[in-house]
C-alpha cells in the first residue's frame, strides 16, 4: 500500500526485545514503545520484534502487553497500526538458529526499505545469566555492516560485584564498542534527575554556596512503602544495596557532586561523574546501618502482616538487608568532610525519593541561639515532583521572631498541563537518538562497584545481622543516630506539604 | 470606678499628637492608636491627647477620625473606652500657654496614677516649619524629671537639603538626646522591609552569593499608578527625589547593602547603615533620569486626563520631577561596581514597591548561548507581599531545553490567616517599647542628605527639564536606557503572577 | 634674636610632661622629643615643659635624660637649642598652684608668639593614682579657650579591671572630649603593627583567604627572654594578663580580625575595632593556661638563677602569672570557630613578638597523606621585622616530593638603609598631628576589659595556682596541649631564619 | 666478567636513539643518558644503541657527543663503562634490514641477560618526515612480546597543523597503544613548571584567590635575546607560533588553568589538561600581534646587525613571525573573562621565561586612588628560577604611605647546594619509570592544534605582514597595546631583582 511505499524511502530501524515473554517486556517495554509510537516520536519506518524461547503468536504477544498500553478509544486504529509493525521470533539465547532468523528478518526489512541499511536496537530484557550468550550471538550474526548502526540496551543488574561486573564488561567490550552499549538506569530518566544539572549549573544564585564551606550534608533517599510482596525469593539474592544504592543512589550522588563538565556532550558529563566516583572511598561497617523489616500487626494492611522473613522464598536465616543507610565521603576540594547519606528501604512509612541538601548554620549568628534553622534545598523526584528551598523569614505579623518557610516550585502546581514523560519513554527515545548522557559508561560502573563491593563482601562474609524495623515505620532508629553523628540536624518543626495532589 | 482603681497602679503613659486637627492625625495616627488599643498592645494606663491651634471639642476630634477607625460592631463598647482616654488641648505651637496646660494635664494624670511618673510620647504631626517651636516649648515645659522617659516622634520632611536638615538636627540635639528622638520613615515598618535582614542574615544558602562577584545589579522600585490628584502644589515644593528617593529608597538600600551588624541592637544596626551611606558618593547628572508625567487622553481614567503641569497649584514652568531613576554605587569591597538603581515615580503603569536583586550570568556557560537567563531574587513590599527567586529549570516534558520559573513565597498564599500589621502600628508600638532600630538616626539622615543634596542643587540651579512621560506608562524610556547602560538585563520573557489576589 | 622673631609668627605649641623626674620621662619621652626635634618633625615654635613634685633645675632635668638621647657630635649645637626650649615647673599634682604657674607660662608664651593661641599637649607620665588629680587641675586651669587645641596623653594601666577603668574613663569624659584624649598603647606604634592594615586591605591576593573557611588559627605571641629582674614587686600587682594580654595583644587581635573600615579616618577604624571586641566573649578557665617561671640552675645566666618567687618584693605565695595563653573566639561571620591564641610570657627561650596566621590543610588533598604542611603567614613585629609566608613547593631536584619553604620579606634585607622609627616617635608625632588612629578609644578600652575582667577575677578569687615552667624554656607544655586541642598544628619541620642579623 | 655476571640477573633495558648522527642526539640525548648513567639513576642492565643511516664506528659516535658530556676527571673511568654499553647500528629508516639487525641485537642481549625479556625505549630523534617509516618498521620488527614493555619517544614537531598532526596520531595509534607513546615537550621537564601543580594545589593560602573573581590576567612569556643565527631557513617553515606557542606556552597554560585532578596519576592530570583545552576557543586576528625583527645597527652585537630577513635561507618576502602575542580565553566557570596572554619572541631585550599572575585591584579601596598597585604572583622558569609575590606594604619609616615590595623565593638563594636537573634528564628518567604525566597525550595534541590551526591558516592565507621590531627591543608596541586593551596594567614602578646571579 501507499504508506508502505512512503516508508520505503525512510531510514529503517528495528527494535528487538529479547525476553519478549517476560514481565519487563510486557509491563514496560512494549507499552513504552507504543506510547512513543503514538506520539510520533519514533522514526516512521521502525519495526518491533519480540524474541524469546517460548512459542508465541503475535496475537499472544499483543495480548500479553495490550492492557498495559492503556489504549484510549480514539487511539484504537493507531494501535492496530502499531501491532502491524510488531513481529515475534522464537529462538534460543545461546544457539545461532534464532539469530539467523533475526538476520533474515532484518535483511528482508532492508529490501522493502529501498535497500537502505537497517539501524538496530537490541534490548536485553533478560536475566544477566544470558547476557553473554545473547551478545555473543548478536555480535556473530546481527551487527550492522558499518553503513548503519547497532545499539545494545541492557538492564541491571550489571553483575553482582566488582568481579562479575568487570567480567561482563570485558565480554561486552570485546564484542561492542563503548558507544554501542546503553546500560539503563531508569532513575536517570526521571524528570527531576534530569533537572539536577540545570539547577546546579544554570543558576548563578545557587552556585557559590554549592560546596563544603556551606553545605552540611547531602541526603539522597529512596523509600518504598511496600515490602517484597511475594517476590522476596528474587530480591534476597541481591538485597537493597545492590538493588538501589549501588546504581540509582550512586548515580544521583554523582550528579549532585560532579564538577561542571566541559560541555553537555555525553563523554564530558560521564568524565565528570567518573571523577566523583574516583574520589569516593569504599565505606566500612561503621559507616552503614542495614535493616530488615518485620511484620507490623497493628497496621491495617495485609502486606504489613508479613515481615521480610515471612515472605516465602526468603531463607529463614537471611541477612539480606531491605534497608540501608550508608555515609559516603567525596574526598575532593569541593566536598571533603561533607557526608553524603544514601538511604534506601522497603516497607517504610512513605513512598518518596528525594535529594536534600542541608546547609550549615549561619556563622556568627546574631539571632537568639536556636532561632535560625538550617536552610535546605530539596529536589523531590517522586511522587509529586517539586523543588523547594527551606528558608528563614521574619514571622509575619506584629512579632519580631523568625520562622521557617519555603520558596516552592511544585510541578503539579506550576505545570498543570504538562505531561511529564515516564523514565523509560525518555530513555528509549535517547537510544534512538544516540544520546548516551543518561546511560552508564563502563568505567562508571567499575568505579561504583569498587566503592560498594568491599562493604557487600564484609556484610556477607561476616553475616552481619540487619537491625529489625517495623513495616510502615521510619526504619531503624540506628540510622537516625548515624546521621546525627555525622552532623545531620533533624529540625522536626517543619514539613513541606504538596499544595495539592498529583492527579495526572 | 474599679478599672480606674486598677489602672492607678500601672505605669502611666501619655501620647500627645501635635497637629491633631490635621490630615495625618485623622487618617493615620488616631486610627492606629485605636487599633493598638483594641488589640491590647499598648500599656493599659495610657492617655491620648490631641493638641492643635483650632478650637475643638472632644466630640469633634472623635468625629474627625472615627470613620477611619473602621470600628466593627462588636468593638463599639471598646471604642467608647478608647474615646474616654482621649483629651484635647487647644494651644499655639510657639507660645508657652498651651504647653503649660499640657504640663498641668500630665501632672494631674500622675496624681491619679498613684503618683507614678508619666512616660511621655510626643508626636509632631505638623509641618516642619513648627518643629523648632514645638520642640523648644516641649523641652522647656514638658520633659520628664529623669524618673520616667520622654520620646519625640517626628515625621519627614527632615529638612529640605543638607543645610536645613543639619540645622534642624542641631536644634533637636541641643534639646533632646539621640535616644529620645524617633524620626519616622514609615517604609521601615513594612513587613517585607522588616524581613530583609532575616532573609539576608538568616539563610546560609543566600549568603555566599550576596556580593559583587555574583550580583549584577540591585533595583529598588517604588511606583505609583496615580498622579498628584490636586495636591500638586504641595508636592511641587519637594518633588519625587526628596519625597521618596532620599528617604524610603535610600533606607532600603542600606538594608540591602549593609554588612552584618555586631548584634541586633539599634545602635549596631544603625552603625552599619551609616557605614553603607559613607561609601556612597554623590551622583552626577549623567547618573540620573528625571521625568514629569503628561496627560494620557487615551486612558479611561479621569485622573489620567491631567498631566502634572495641569494640576492647579503647580507652576506652569515647574521642573519638579515626578519620576526619577538614579544609579548609585556603594564603593566598598562587597559592592564596588554593582549599580543600585533607585527608581520612583507617580502616574505609572502600576502600583508596586519591590527590591530586585539581579544575579550575573553563569560563567563559562555550557548551555546554548542565550538559553540561561539571569537568576533574580525579588522581595515585593507592596502590594501582595512576596519573596520569589527566578531560576532556570529543565523545561518539563520530553524536550531537553531549559526555561525560567520561580521558587515562590507569596504571603497571601502561605499565610492566609495572618493579618500583616500596618507600618504605623508597628512603628508606634516600637516607640512605646523604646526600640529605635527602625527609626532614622541623626548621622544616617546627614549622610543620606550628603549623597542627595548635590544632585538636587544641580537639577534646581540648572533648571534641568524633566523628560515627559505619559500617565499610565512605564516612565521615560531614557530610564530603561540608563539601566541597560549599567548592565541591567530586561529579559522580558518572564512575569511573576501573584497566585491569587490579596483579599485581606 | 631673629630666630625668636621668626618663631613669633609660627603657631605655638607646648608639650608638658607630668612626671618629668620619672623613669619614663627620662628614658623615653624627653629622648623621643629630642629625636623628633632633631629631625625637624615638630612644629618650629614648640616649648617643652617638665612638671614634677621634686625641686629640679633645668640642668638637672637635662642631666636626667641627656645620655638617653645619644646625641652625636655633629648634633651638639642642635641639642643646645633643644635644651633652650625646655623648662621645668615644680608643683603638686592635686593642688592648683603648680597648674596656675603653668597657665602663666603658657600665657607668656602666647604673648611672645604674636599673641597666637597656644596648642597644648599634656603627657601624663605618672602612676594612674594621680591621673584624676592632674586631669582635674588641667581642666580647671589649663585648657585652651576654643581658639587652639588641648590634647591629653595617658599611659597604661588604664585601670585595673572593668570597674576601675570605667571609673577613670567617666572621670576623663566629664572633663575632656573623646577627641582630646590620647591613650597610648605603644605597641600600636610598631612598624609591623602599622603594616597590618596595609597587608590585609592592600593585597588582593590575600583577601579571599582571610576567613574561617581557610584560616585554622591565629596566634599572637609576645615572648620575653628575661624575668622581672628585681622589679617583681611592681609587676606582681598586675601580672602578665593585665600587662600585655589585655592591651597589646588584644589590640593586635582587633587589627588582624577587623572588617575593612569605611575609610582610614580614626573614627571609622576604631568603630571596626570595637565591632570585633563586641563579638568576643569572655573566656573561661578551660580556655587559659597560666604559668609562673622558676629558676633554671642549668642556664649560664645570672638572671636565670632566680625564679619569679625569688624576686624580692614578690610575695612568696604569689599566684600572679608571668605567662599566659588564652584562647579567644570572635563570634562573627568571618571568624566563628577560628581560635585566636594570645600568648605572652617572661623568662622564655626567646624574645619575639609575632602574628602567625595558620591556614587549614588543603581539602581533598591529592598528595600523599601528611606530605602537605599547612601554609602560614607570619608577621614578625620584633626583633627583625619581617613578613613571610610558609608555602609548599616541589622539592627541588630530581625527586618528586614536596617540601616547605617560604616567600620572605625581611626588612633588614630589603630595606637596608631605612631607619625604622621607634614606636614612641611615631605616636608622639601623631598626637601633634591630631591623628587618633593608633590610640585607644574609650569604648575600645571598655570592651577589652569586659572580655578580660571575668577571667582575671576568677583566677584571683579562686587563687588558681599557675603552672611552673623553667626560666629559658618554651613555657608550660600545658599551653602547647591547649593549642593542639584547639587545632593548632606544630609541624616542627620548618624554621624561618632571619637572613642576617639586625645591625641598625 | 663478574659485573656482566651480576647484570645478567637484572632486568635488561635497551635505549635506541634513531637519528644518532644528528644534532639532538649529539648535544642532548647521549649527554643526558651519560649524566643519568653517571648518577646511577638508570637500571643497571641498560644498553644504549645509536641508529642512523650513516656509516659510523662506535668511536665516531663517541667523538660526536663526548665533549657535550662535560666529563670531569674523576668520572673518566665511569665514562669508559658507559661507552662500553653503547652500540651503533647502521640502517635505513624505511627498510626492514636495519630493524632486523636491531631485533637480533636485542635478542642477543636477552640471551646474555639470563633470557629475561628486554624492555625497549625507542627515541625518534629524527625529522617528522620519517616518523611514519620508523614507527611502521618498529611495530613490525621490534615490539616486545607482551612479557616486557616498549616505549616510543618522539620529539616535536608533531605535525604542522591539525590535519597533519591528526594523520600522524592516527598512524601511531594504529601501531602503538597510548601508554606506549611519549611525546616530549621538554618545557614540561623544567623545575618551575613541575612546581606549578604543587604551588597551586599544595597551598591553601593561594587557592581561594585562584579564579576570575580575583585574577585580572595571566601572562605566560618566553623571550629569547638572540635571533635565528643562521638557522632561519629551518625556522621559517614553522615560525614562532608553531615553535613555541602551540606547544610550550599552551602546555603551561593548561597547568596554570586546570582544575585539581582526581589524583596525581598521569591519566587524571591529562584529563584535566584536556578539559582546559576544550574550553579555549580558536583566536582571531584581532586577538594576536605578530612581529618580525629587523636589524638594530646601534647594538654592539654582531647578531643584532642582521634582521630576520637578512638571515640567509629566509625568503626575502617571508611573513613568518618571530614574535607573537596571543590573547586566549578559557571559557569556563573559573576563568571566563580572564585573558591569558601567551607571548613569545626572538631577538628581544632579554632571555626570560615566566608565568605572571596579575591580580585585580582591591575593591572599595580605602587608600588614596592609585596608591595600591596590583598584587602579582610570578613564577620564573628561566633563568634564575624563582617564585615571588608582589605585594603592598606600608612604606617603612615615619611616613604613612604604602609601596610595592615582594615576598620572594629565589632558588639560587634558598637552594644554594641543590643542582636542578636539566629538563631532558628528568623526562628521560620518567620514560624509564613509565610516568606519562609530563608527556603530551594524543587528545591534548589534537585540542591544542584545534585552537591554533585556524589563526595559523588565516595568517598564512592572508599573508598577514608581521609588525617590525628592532633586535634587542621589547617587541612590537602593538603587543603592549593589545595587553592594555585586555586589562593588563603595566605599573612600571617595580622591578624584581635576582638577589645574586646564578652561578651553577
Amino acid at each position: 500500500d501507499s504508506m508502505a511505499q512512503n516508508l520505503k524511502f525512510e531510514t529503517p530501524h528495528v527494535f528487538v526485545v529479547f525476553g519478549a515473554s517476560g514481565d519487563l517486556a510486557k509491563k514496560k517495554i512494549f507499552p513504552t514503545l507504543w506510547w512513543l509510537f503514538r506520539d510520533h516520536l519514533l522514526p516512521n519506518n521502525t519495526m518491533f520484534v519480540g524474541y524469546a524461547r517460548s512459542n508465541m503468536t503475535i496475537e499472544q504477544l499483543r495480548a500479553s502487553f495490550e492492557k498495559n498500553c492503556k489504549v484510549r478509544d480514539e487511539e484504537k486504529s493507531l494501535f492496530e497500526e502499531f501491532i502491524k509493525k510488531c513481529s515475534y521470533i522464537q529462538g534460543q539465547y545461546d544457539k545461532a538458529a534464532g539469530f539467523v532468523a533475526l538476520k533474515t528478518f532484518i535483511d528482508e526489512f532492508q529490501k522493502v526499505s529501498n535497500n537502505q541499511p537497517v539501524n538496530r536496537l537490541y534490548y536485553l530484557a533478560v536475566p544477566p545469566s544470558v547476557f553473554e550468550a545473547i551478545s555473543t550471538q548478536l555480535a556473530a550474526n546481527n551487527k550492522d555492516n558499518g553503513d548503519s548502526w547497532t545499539r545494545l540496551i541492557i538492564e541491571k543488574p550489571f553483575g553482582y560485584d566488582l568481579d562479575s561486573s568487570t567480567k561482563l564488561s570485558k565480554h561486552l567490550s570485546s564484542l561492542f564498542k563503548e558507544d554501542q552499549i546503553y546500560r539503563i538506569d531508569h532513575y536517570l530518566g526521571k524528570e527531576m534527575v534530569q533537572n539536577l544539572m540545570v539547577l546546579r549549573f544554570g543558576n548563578r544564585i545557587l552556585g557559590p554556596s554549592w560546596n563544603r564551606d556551606n553545605i552540611a550534608s547531602v541526603m539522597i533517599s529512596f523509600k518504598e512503602d511496600f515490602g517484597t510482596m511475594g517476590r522476596g525469593g528474587y530480591f534476597d539474592k541481591s538485597g537493597i544495596i545492590r538493588d538501589v544504592m549501588q546504581n540509582h543512589l550512586m548515580q544521583i550522588l554523582t550528579l549532585v557532586a560532579m564538577e561542571k563538565p566541559a560541555s553537555l556532550k555525553a563523554e564530558d558529563i560521564r568524565d565528570e561523574k567518573v571523577k566523583v566516583l574516583k574520589a569516593i572511598r569504599p565505606i566500612e561497617l561503621k559507616d552503614i546501618v542495614v535493616g530488615q523489616y518485620v511484620a507490623n500487626p497493628e497496621m491495617n494492611d495485609t502486606d504489613a502482616k508479613l515481615g521480610y522473613l515471612d515472605d516465602e522464598g526468603v531463607p529463614k536465616d537471611s541477612v539480606t538487608p531491605t534497608y540501608a543507610l550508608g555515609v559516603f565521603n567525596v574526598h575532593n576540594e569541593r566536598w571533603e568532610g561533607v557526608p553524603f547519606f544514601l538511604r534506601c528501604g522497603k516497607a517504610l512509612n512513605e513512598r518518596k525519593a528525594e535529594v536534600r541538601i542541608q546547609f550549615k548554620e549561619v556563622n556568627g549568628d546574631i539571632y537568639p541561639p536556636g532561632d535560625l534553622k538550617r536552610s535546605e534545598l530539596v529536589m523531590r523526584v517522586q511522587p509529586n515532583e517539586a523543588v523547594y528551598m527551606k528558608i528563614m523569614t521574619k514571622k509575619p505579623g506584629m512579632g519580631f521572631g523568625v520562622e521557617e518557610t519555603e520558596l516552592d516550585l511544585t510541578y503539579n502546581n506550576r505545570y498543570k498541563d504538562v505531561r511529564l514523560p515516564d523514565a523509560y519513554e525518555r530513555l528509549l527515545l535517547e537510544v534512538f537518538m544516540g544520546s548516551q548522557i543518561n546511560f552508564v559508561r563502563t568505567d562508571e560502573l567499575e568505579y561504583a562497584w569498587k566503592i560498594i563491593t568491599p562493604i557487600l563482601k564484609e556484610l556477607e562474609e561476616k553475616k552481619v545481622k540487619p537491625v529489625q524495623y517495623k513495616f510502615g515505620s521510619r526504619g531503624p532508629t540506628e540510622a537516625d543516630e548515624l546521621m546525627k553523628k555525622h552532623g545531620f540536624v533533624f529540625t522536626g518543626t517543619y514539613k513541606w506539604t504538596a499544595p495539592f495532589e498529583n492527579k495526572l
